[in-house]
């Protein structure tokens, strides 16, 4: 480690661990990373040395590093994304724990301070890594990164060989190592509090004395019609404001149901959401932080000083009739008009929002591609919407199988953007066999998007071809359609808005599976 | 229960699970089995109101009955096999308990007297419900298994639903339950022996005495040119057999290599490899237990009454040297012929022998389809085999990468599997992207072979067409070219054993990822 020694000032955590895996002889990198792991991929840019693969789901990036292991003789590191992408690649590390395979895992995990409060990537990482019979690196702060790794690669490369996993959380990840410790900044955040439940008398006493200093957010089951249409009305009756949960399991939408914003999946939007709010009232909903910690902003949403306070789900409608506000009253829905032209994020949105069938169920892992759909399918006929509850991505298209399942007379349309699709793509294969009615949108705009985005929001500074290359789907560009057919769903590919609806139409109209693969411009954060 | 006591002996475990999760509401399965849950797919053929859906990669299966509940607001369930398989699963699984959704996980275990001998495939599956913040049920006995999964559907119900998991070892599936408590014989397994360690010294002695009474079984760094070699010279000194273990992580074959023979994966064959032995030698290899248990048949695989030694893989060669035995003379290879007519397994492997180039290394998934390999390729040019070691499938494709990566100067062969393909599909589109230089050859005979075998193995019954739609992938069949090429890998199919010889050959002369799908009879076990 003495190398590090006269450049006290000029490393990230993540830096010292890329150095340090050369250092040992690991120089190449099977990777499918997030948010958490954004430093890393930066520092990937200054260290031409180590060889970045990236993997479309995490059970390659294992075996690969397994194979790679069987071939080279030593390890290969994987770089994973917090716990559920460590699930991912879980089984190919049993694999590799059989092969005696040496392994280095790095696993990016939330700021430190951002654990403790249950954001939705949470989990028991070192559990994952003792499952896998491995040795479990957690440093206990950034300067204990390099000792971390180094203990790591000599676990994973002991006789015989092992799994060892390295646990790189996010503010380690970005502060400076191995010399300056944490700054107490990141120890500063308010701690999560208890919250008192309201009966509904105090709750009408409450909202009626704060008015729009009070915010209810809606979560769990509180995001059915019932639950939105009182909410409007408590809203009416008091000028409190309302807001549903980021990720909903279930949220009812279109003609007849209050559209009620969610909150922001950035921290900036939800902060902004919930600005000068001195009351927050929680109706199946968890107080709300962010999804990932990021430097220098808080993670816990709720505005300083502000009460918290929950209100059972089943007071909900008895909260909104005791304070009587007006029954929302729906705007005339004005007939959509399908738009022409180039596809978009935008026309996108203006053609699934035309066409929208009554009754639908939408299974939505748009990410990115799909900011504007919210807007778009307000009006749009009443239907509901499944989203990404936990953050671990590959969701959409299972979910809709068996939303399929469950409702096989309601129409399934899953809008999947194409980063997503690929972890558990195979979903198509049981739609088609089970003649499942799923009408498939890819949102295909050639990258991890969300990342690209992400990778600016972590403050890093990484423009480099190296770093880029791990979020870019473009090379080669993946053939949706192609896929669905040899799984036996019929496809088709749009690229304008004309063509998107009609394959929409049509393929709604068809009983059984069809995918149309959308393709949307490349996106880039420029 | 009530229910069930008027026909106290005529129903298995499997049956009373199936029952009370029928009894309790619970009436779709999200299903990607294995040999562990043949009696539970067996039992589907008797419970009609039960609707099985089989998914191709567990994630599908936990994500369908996630999108399941929250659309029907009561749980699917999941039949998962062992901890490999639900480690595939856990990352839905996640996103399932964020959503709050109730969800009953049944997760084949191997049989109880079966776990403690570490089979490959045995794992802390407690640990992975535990992960998944669930309840985790596991009965004491198949007497319990009725009550076991009656808690786990009223605490994946309870408010708010959650991820519940029983655990359903094979002896309990297929024994009878709930009145008759398991048969004594199931627990007079011989437990595992602890092994004393031989000096060269000793060793000799021990086989020049017994001849071949003794076996030598190689493992891990043994299953190298120079540790085969070596153990070729002491069974031609002594006379002592020598056998490789089942799933070597890496295994040297071809020309100058003796072609040692692997320990059978069917227990009925391993036993006869080791009839009459009264010693056997571990080198680099676990003392041998059968991959599952059935009824029966015993899953300590070491012959009674026979000696258990292990011998340092570092004194093998030393070992040879002091015993003195020849050298092994290589036959004269013959000229490979290539086959023509129709593909089927044997034809396959006699193309894939007659073309193995020099130095290659191959990625073997081929399961029951690659029966002809190993015979085939024994006088091939001198290769490496990569085999599944964890028994986790889905590991060949990012095997093949990991090996790519790690010699790029070597030809890289992934003999593949159909059923096993898909679960890790998205792994092609890595090998498009970094240009790795692999062939894969699907060996597509449209089923989970093993599985029609492994249902009858298991001494079930079942002969219905629910049972065998899990095991069958050919409704609809799987286009793995269509699918390769959407992942910008260049794809044929061959239909004959000409075709596959040419397509075999242009895509080891050009570089890059090429993919052939190779259509075999669909296989029956008829």
């Amino acid at each position: 480690m003495a190398e590090r020694s006269e450049q006290p000032d000029l490393s990230t955590g993540a830096e010292v661990v890329v150095n340090r895996l050369l250092a040992e002889g690991v120089d190449v990198c099977f990777a499918n990373p997030g948010t958490s792991e954004m430093h890393f991929v930066a520092a990937l840019d200054a260290a031409p040395a180590m060889r970045p693969v990236l993997c479309l789901f995490e059970g390659v990036a294992t075996g690969a590093a397994d194979g790679y292991a069987r071939i080279a003789g030593s390890p290969a590191a994987t770089l994973l994304h917090l716990g559920p992408g460590m699930a991912n690649g879980l089984a190919n590390l049993h694999n590799a724990r059989r092969a005696f395979s040496p392994v280095v895992n790095v696993v990016g995990d939330h700021a430190t301070y951002h654990q403790p409060l249950d954001a939705p990537l949470e989990s028991d990482i070192d559990a994952l890594g003792h499952w896998a019979h491995g040795s479990v690196h957690r440093p206990e702060s950034a300067a204990g990164l390099d000792a971390a790794v180094h203990a790591a690669v000599q676990s994973a490369t002991g006789t015989p060989g092992s799994v060892a996993t390295v646990i790189l959380p996010a503010d380690y990840s970005w502060g400076s190592a191995p010399q300056n410790p944490l700054s107490d900044k990141a120890s500063e955040q308010p701690s999560p509090r208890t919250e008192e439940e309201l009966d509904i008398a105090a709750a009408a006493d409450l909202l009626r004395g704060q008015g729009q200093r009070a915010v209810m957010l809606l979560g769990g089951a509180a995001t059915d019609t019932d639950g939105l249409r009182a909410a409007a009305r408590i809203n009416a009756a008091t000028g409190a404001r309302v807001l549903v949960e980021t990720f909903p399991a279930r949220l009812a939408r279109g003609q007849g149901v209050p559209p009620i914003e969610r909150l922001g999946y950035l921290a900036e939007q939800a902060t902004q959401q919930l600005s000068g709010a001195t009351h927050l009232v929680l109706v199946g909903a968890k107080s709300p932080v962010s999804f990932f910690a990021y430097p220098g902003k808080p993670s816990v949403l709720v505005p300083d000083g502000a009460d918290v306070q929950t209100l059972n789900i089943d007071d909900l409608v008895g909260l909104a009739e005791k304070l009587g506000g007006a029954e929302p009253v729906a705007p005339e829905p004005e007939p959509a008009e399908l738009p022409t032209g180039p596809l978009n994020p935008q026309t996108l949105a203006q053609v699934i929002a035309a066409l929208l069938p009554e009754d639908a169920i939408i299974s939505d892992e748009a990410n990115t591609s799909g900011v504007f759909l919210p807007a778009a399918t307000a009006s749009a006929p009443r239907h509901d919407v499944l989203t990404l509850t936990g953050g671990a991505i590959g969701q959409g298209l299972p979910v809709a199988v068996g939303a399929a399942i469950a409702a096989p007379h309601r129409p399934v349309i899953a809008l999947q953007s194409d980063g997503s699709a690929a972890y558990t793509i195979s979903a198509l294969w049981t739609m088609a066999r089970e003649q499942l009615d799923i009408t498939v949108v890819i949102l295909n705009n050639h990258a991890y998007a969300i990342l690209q985005l992400e990778l600016l929001r972590v403050g890093s500074q990484a423009d480099g071809e190296r770093s880029r290359s791990l979020l870019d789907l473009s090379r080669p560009d993946i053939d949706f359609a192609s896929i669905a057919q040899g799984f036996g769903v019929p496809a088709t590919r749009a690229t304008t808005a004309e063509e998107l609806a009609d394959q929409f139409r049509a393929a709604l109209d068809e009983p059984g599976p069809h995918l149309i693969d959308a393709a949307l411009p490349t996106w880039s954060p420029g």
